[in-house]
């Protein structure tokens, strides 16, 4: 597979190929790729979630990080949140369009580390 | 674009749409997607890097931390360390062929990510 990339377009700022702290790439990147942002983003992936959904299906994630991480990638534009005047009420989470486009490209590296994990981690 | 992601294949003994905690791809996906190690594997995918060139190109990272990321990308077998017995000694970097296999996955998320960070942290 052919890779192009160009490093000084991906992170604005940077010479001599140095990829640099302060470039919104690199913030971008920290918020997707954190831990629970991927996880939530998958799941999010297949479909709307109920907050108490999302905790089930993202195991083993604390309510705290599941907050923090949802309020990041609602304040990024991947996720929105849509708050229904039941009783009791009902909140559920589902990607925007910018969501799916990003989980377009993160699924394919999702698909390639299930295909090889079991053979990386043989060593 | 056309999603297509099978969570019960990419997480084996996921049921319900479960991510499991103890599963092979979580593991390999916190290696890879982790702080540093995206950004050591964008740099490597440019070519072969000394030590020094590796610290100057990710720009922040600690040493201990630059150290603990080769390792892992090598346990993984994403990254070979080649040894030169000179005077004074040279050591360098490179991604693998599964190294670059993974890069290929890796570089249209990032190129997505670069085209859009900055309307993305506009709001």
């Amino acid at each position: 597979m052919k890779v192009s990339f160009e490093v000084s377009r991906a992170f604005p700022g940077a010479t001599d190929g140095v990829l640099p702290e302060a470039c919104p790439t690199r913030t971008v990147l920290d918020h997707v790729t954190s831990k629970w942002g991927v996880l939530v983003l998958v799941a999010l992936s297949q479909g709307t979630l109920r907050w108490a959904e999302l905790g089930r299906t993202v195991q083993g994630v604390s309510e705290k990080m599941l907050a923090s991480t949802l309020r990041t990638l609602q304040q990024d534009g991947f996720v929105t949140r849509m708050a229904y005047p039941e009783v009791p009420p009902r909140v559920e989470y589902s990607l925007t369009q910018r969501g799916h486009d990003l989980a377009a490209r993160m699924l394919p590296l999702m698909d390639w580390i299930a295909d090889h994990a079991d053979e990386i981690l043989a060593g």
